[in-house]
């Protein structure tokens, strides 16, 4: 099977956590021995988050004064790459010394007319005053909004239309590498019409990103691994309970609190449409157990 | 011909500029120019250097007081690998659309016993005064030396031994893919006895890299291109005259102001030496011509 499984962000640094590099890399070692498993029978393909080190690199950005102004988002996300991608195979090779393990930086498109350009809601960067935010934003060209009584930049966060390097993640796979790709939702650039592409300041959502790489990589199966056990039903109340089989059409009508469970099961729902193949959410230290249906909830065709 | 071409970090940051996104990627339209033409013909792996880049990021990252302490140059090297290998294929897919593009992520294996770590001589970082960098170079177990009437730390630059990716780089070369890898020489490992890879805190010279990379890929051609037309013989001296064609034992024999021409000329002999290829020294802006001979400096057997 070829399997393309994808990190949250709190595989790499739980909640609280400092982003220190060694407690980043501890968490890497607790994640790969999750997925090694997998990557023992079957092809495997690792996305992952990059909220909170890409949150790091742009405040750090933000106030180096070497700088004329401060790096944009597809370049820090690529800086993220890097860095986890780094993280990553090197611990897949650890666990997995019989296997090419290869990362790359991978860049994903994004149509310039997506409607979620005009209307930013993604909050990245460091919290201002609004008075120095409008000032700082009014030379930079930032939406801004208000978060809580403090305000911040706002980014849009476009859909993914296509992974720029999935022919090349294609042809490791053949080879039988495991890949590390897509991080952070993949650099977000724009495509003229003669193919040219661009960096673009927005955010992209990485599981959506990830069951479109699913998709274009003819995936089997698309595990969105989270720090949860399972989607809960009436979640917060007396007959809260874990799902552990649902189809797309269900899981759509279910309401959930706002947070980041949306993009999760769109992303989930929109695989599972599209090719009817397997798709579950879970936990990540489940992974194993997910893929054999014993553990997360699998996502079924309607 | 399989051809390995190593960008000087000036191909990146000329001096004097700041250390800005957009001048970079100015700079890699540049000099994706000028690697172009080689790869319309040639297999091309293009390696860089990150010496700017890294500087920033480890300053940043010394200031950021979000962390407990400042990132290590493993996680920081791989940072700028994401970033400039990002800003190389995205104009590398632009100037050749028909190719296929991919940045790796490479660790480059050194010896821990490499005497290197027992006389670090690299400064990396800011600079300090003595006292303030004296509290934390025992807080963090650094070595530091006088820079100038500034201090600063210093950390070893032992001899690359192996490249981690090059299988994965040569199944990419075999299916016509130009490859971005072994960026700022590499990300630093040591490896035990049973083959597991640890970060460690050195900076591998990336002509050096270049040159063991070039030799593992049993590649044709090693360029080493620069901002300078060729070697010079009798540097500061009305004799100065550009070297057009030289043996290696004659090159090793040629004194030459310290600087980087060092690492540049052991890296052509050390090539050239072990495997009779094809190796010269010259400007980025000549990549083609250096290729045909007739300009840079053209290092043959001895």
């Amino acid at each position: 099977m070829r399997i393309v499984a994808a990190l949250g962000g709190n595989a790499l640094l739980k909640r609280g956590e400092r982003p220190d590099s060694d407690i980043q890399e501890h968490n890497v070692e607790i994640a790969v021995a999750a997925l090694a498993p997998l990557a023992r029978d079957h092809e495997l393909i690792i996305t992952h988050g990059n909220g909170p080190q890409v949150g790091v690199l742009a405040l750090e950005s933000a106030n180096d004064p070497s700088l004329s102004h401060p790096y944009p988002l597809d370049s820090l996300g690529a800086e993220t790459q890097g860095l986890i991608g780094y993280w990553l195979v090197q611990e897949l090779q650890n666990q997995l010394p019989d296997r090419l393990v290869a990362a790359i930086i991978t860049q994903t498109v994004v149509d310039r007319d997506d409607p979620a350009f005009d209307h930013p809601t993604k909050f990245v960067g460091p919290v201002y005053d609004e008075a120095e935010l409008r000032a700082i934003a009014t030379q930079r060209d930032w939406v801004i909004a208000a978060d809580g009584d403090r305000w911040r930049r706002v980014v849009a966060s476009p859909e993914p239309t296509r992974i720029v390097e999935s022919s090349v993640i294609r042809l490791l796979l053949d080879a039988n590498a495991v890949v590390v790709c897509a991080g952070g939702g993949g650099v977000p650039v724009t495509e003229s019409a003669d193919g040219c592409l661009t960096g673009v300041e927005a955010v992209i959502d990485k599981d959506l990103t990830t069951a479109l790489l699913a998709e274009e990589l003819g995936a089997d199966a698309l595990l969105v691994l989270t720090d949860v056990d399972a989607v809960i039903r009436d979640f917060g109340t007396p007959q809260a309970a874990p799902i552990r089989s649902v189809t797309t059409d269900e899981l759509r009508g279910i309401r959930f609190p706002a947070g980041s469970m949306g993009p999760k099961i769109s992303a989930v729902c929109r695989f599972v449409d599209r090719t009817g193949g397997f798709a579950a959410i879970g936990s990540l230290a489940d992974a194993a157990a997910i893929l054999d249906g014993s553990r997360g909830t699998r996502v079924n065709p309607s």
